[in-house]
């Protein structure tokens, strides 16, 4: 079970936003331009021992240019990344190479949470490779984060274009190095990473045969997907628990708005909340409790887990049991914490709780989603469980400008990757992608959710069907090897002519 | 005849190398490290009056970005195009776009020369764009051409991905501006804007339907082909016309040599070549004869054409007529001038030649040729009729150090648009590519010159069959058809679900 929880996650997304929304009609309470951060505070390392002796890895660092598509000379940065290759059957038998795209958070903490790619690289006697994305974990530019993140011009070499770039370089570098040419790359990635998987797929077809994209939300951009997608998939996980639990959290920003307001009210709500530190507005509050609920929505599986929280199975459900089944005469408030105590406490070891210390901070995501990742997001007044907000492009342009003195390019991933009418395009064009969604991750809107082709699957999967785990994976191995066959057997008719 | 000739030139390659060979053996009167240059002195606007009679077109400007992929702040610059839509059905109708791909020079040059998109359109009811190359023309960064090539760092930003990013991010924002999203763009170029329109159609799939790629030698890099390819192209156009032809050629390096180290030898060299200023080495005339050789072989047509030069039909055969025919007891230098006066000096009414004044000028191509297009080149002793060299990659670094301060990154290219194993890679990913070829273009042997795939096709002509011109454009005009047709289905099919 913990090597199924473990890869499990690389399936179903790792990622949450910062609700951008948070209303108009609350505005004075709420302002609402948080960029949406995938990943957020879940992105470093959790201390998994366990893990870390099954995982055996060497960690090498490669130097990089900071700057693939200039010549401007700019000092090179060292990328980490984490390599096994005890089980590679090396370039005389044309062993695989399975490269997982480093996305916005550190390495070591995607490779222990990666089962998957640890548990079928034996089988396909091939090499692992986890290197980092450039400006996370330990491959920072100009030599330290505090430096890397100092301003805007020094974060700015910080693109999927150019991590897609480096996953390019090194690993053609490292091929070259190991006289293993002849070696086909697949690619894996979940959320982020998955979308870097399946771009380069297609930027880089001579580097890598194929790609795992696991819930890479690649049409999450401008108008391809309606921009209340994501909110709407996790308010329906709680309505289909409980549509009181759903009714209470969809009244509970108000009354947190009302209690804010009143004299004391701040003081009253930190109490509530067991809040380590005296609340200084209700933002901080109201940012956490998004969050909760969507990283819920993302790890709500029927079985125990340890991803992003120590959970039980499935989560949601008991949430709702504690806000529906709170003491008669709680307050929603009360209920409310009830409900998200099973998320950040579970343990019960938990005696206050910090909320984000810097909801602004330079963090390499909110970078990224001012400058290039801008994904609308919108809560509709009626099926959403979040406070109503329609997507507002100039009050977030704002915002990033204020932050970060950086004006984001919102149709730029598009023009570079595509997006719109993706099934025509890539109809006759692409091949050996795996888009793999689970129906209840809330990014599943913004993922590719039909077949394009014989080559480019989608494989969806409802999470109630207690084998689909395990009949999803058995036909991702099944493709994967169809791939590695496919390519070995080109190679061999060109060595017999 | 004037139309077929003017667009012959973008089928047949419409570029040259600086022989950056001249011999080890030679070596101190040769130092042969000039970048090769697809087109050199030529790419400027040549005065053809009737031309621009014939092609109408509308000069635009397009504000864009500096670096599409940093968020430096940086200054913006306008990109030329010219524009033609007299024949566009427009949007309703679905008029297709033809986009051709501005390379190394001046757009308006090309826009004149390449007739096959001004003869095809009308009937296709299509848009004509000639979108310029940055850091070429009037699409200058920095305001002015002087501040643009002031040094390495204002020059970094010439590449091809920018150069690509350019054009994807112009008609994207052009057919959103026109509601022509619903248009389907087909990419033409030649030369090294052959290379982009294949490069472009394989980054860039949901922008382009197709790509008609003329003499693109996007193998050209690392060790994909010989390096002695080009040379040996070249020298058997001579060898092919006339062996004793192809060994006074081969003999007059020795010759220039010898005279070039005699008291008053330059003085003598300058008066038989009849130059406007003595030399002061015999470089400048070794690379001037380069030139004219190579660039021959390019424009090698049938017919007289006007390219580069006005020249008569069959070019190579007059110019070795004259070396071979000149009177008995003529030097062999005497009728190497004799013979390359067909090419600089056909029409008579040239006094004295002006050699290339500053082969270490700051010229675009030269630098591209020093950072990303790295292409060997080696003149090899027994098969070429250039002095004998070894490709010297050491040697050819250093130049680019010393010239422009910038060190070549000479498997960029590969890694980034791949080159090796083309074939498989492309065998099932990618489609609707034309790498349109003659084989006696020098640049053919770094070119695609096998199908690849149903729809990537390698179009081979030999230039001797005098209806191939004809054949091969019915071919290209039935391919790009099956294109369009092929896009209008799948979207009909979309408006009909």
């Amino acid at each position: 079970m913990a090597s199924s929880t473990v890869s499990f996650i690389i399936i179903i997304i790792i990622t949450t936003v910062l609700l951008p929304s948070l209303s108009s009609q609350l505005s004075d309470l709420f302002p609402s331009n948080n960029p949406p951060p995938f990943l957020g505070k879940h992105s470093h390392p959790i201390k998994q021992p366990n893990h870390h002796q099954q995982y055996r890895y060497e960690t090498r660092y490669f130097s990089q240019p900071l700057d693939h598509f200039s010549f401007l000379d700019l000092p090179r940065f060292r990328q980490r990344y984490l390599i096994n290759t005890e089980h590679w059957v090396g370039p005389s038998r044309s062993g695989p190479i399975f490269l997982y795209c480093g996305n916005e958070g550190d390495i070591e903490w995607f490779a222990v949470n990666t089962g998957f790619v640890w548990d079928i690289a034996p089988r396909f006697g091939a090499m692992i490779l986890f290197p980092e994305h450039r400006y996370y974990g330990d491959s920072m530019p100009f030599g330290s984060k505090e430096e890397a993140y100092r301003n805007a011009t020094t974060l700015s070499y910080l693109t999927a274009e150019q991590a897609l770039a480096d996953f390019a370089v090194l690993i053609t570098d490292l091929k070259k190095n190991l006289s293993a040419e002849g070696c086909p790359v697949v690619l894996f990635g979940g959320s982020y990473g998955g979308m870097l998987a399946a771009w380069m797929r297609l930027k880089y077809p001579h580097v890598a045969v194929g790609a795992l994209a696991s819930s890479a939300p690649i049409l999450q951009f401008e108008d391809i997907v309606p921009p209340e997608t994501f909110y709407n998939i996790v308010s329906n996980s709680f309505k289909r628990e409980s549509s009181s639990c759903f009714d209470t959290i969809k009244n509970s920003w108000n009354a947190l708005r009302s209690e804010g307001q009143k004299e004391d009210g701040l003081k009253q709500l930190s109490k509530t909340f067991h809040l380590c530190r005296e609340l200084t507005s209700v933002q901080g509050l109201s940012d956490w409790l998004d969050s909760a609920y969507s990283y819920l929505a993302m790890v709500n599986y029927p079985y125990p887990s340890n991803f992003l929280m120590p959970l039980p199975g499935h989560p949601i459900r008991e949430v709702c049991k504690r806000i529906d089944g709170s003491p008669a005469g709680s307050s929603i408030l009360e209920r409310i914490f009830n409900g998200v105590s099973v998320y950040y406490n579970y343990t019960g070891e938990v005696d206050c709780f910090q909320l984000d210390d810097d909801p602004h901070g330079m963090d390499g995501w909110n970078w990224q989603a001012c400058t290039e990742m801008v994904m609308p997001m919108s809560s509709d007044q009626n099926t959403s469980m979040f406070p109503a907000y329609d997507w507002d492009y100039s009050a977030f342009r704002e915002g990033c400008q204020r932050d970060f003195q950086v004006t984001p390019r919102p149709r730029w991933i598009t023009t570079e990757f595509g997006g719109h009418d993706i099934e025509h395009v890539l109809k006759s064009f692409g091949s050996n992608i795996i888009f793999s969604n689970g129906l209840l991750d809330p990014w599943s809107g913004g993922s590719v959710l039909k077949n394009i082709s014989e080559t480019i699957i989608a494989l969806i999967t409802k999470e109630e069907d207690p084998d689909w785990l395990v009949e999803q994976r058995a036909t991702e191995i099944k493709l994967i090897q169809g791939w590695i066959y496919n390519y070995s057997k080109k190679m061999k008719a060109t060595f017999e002519i």
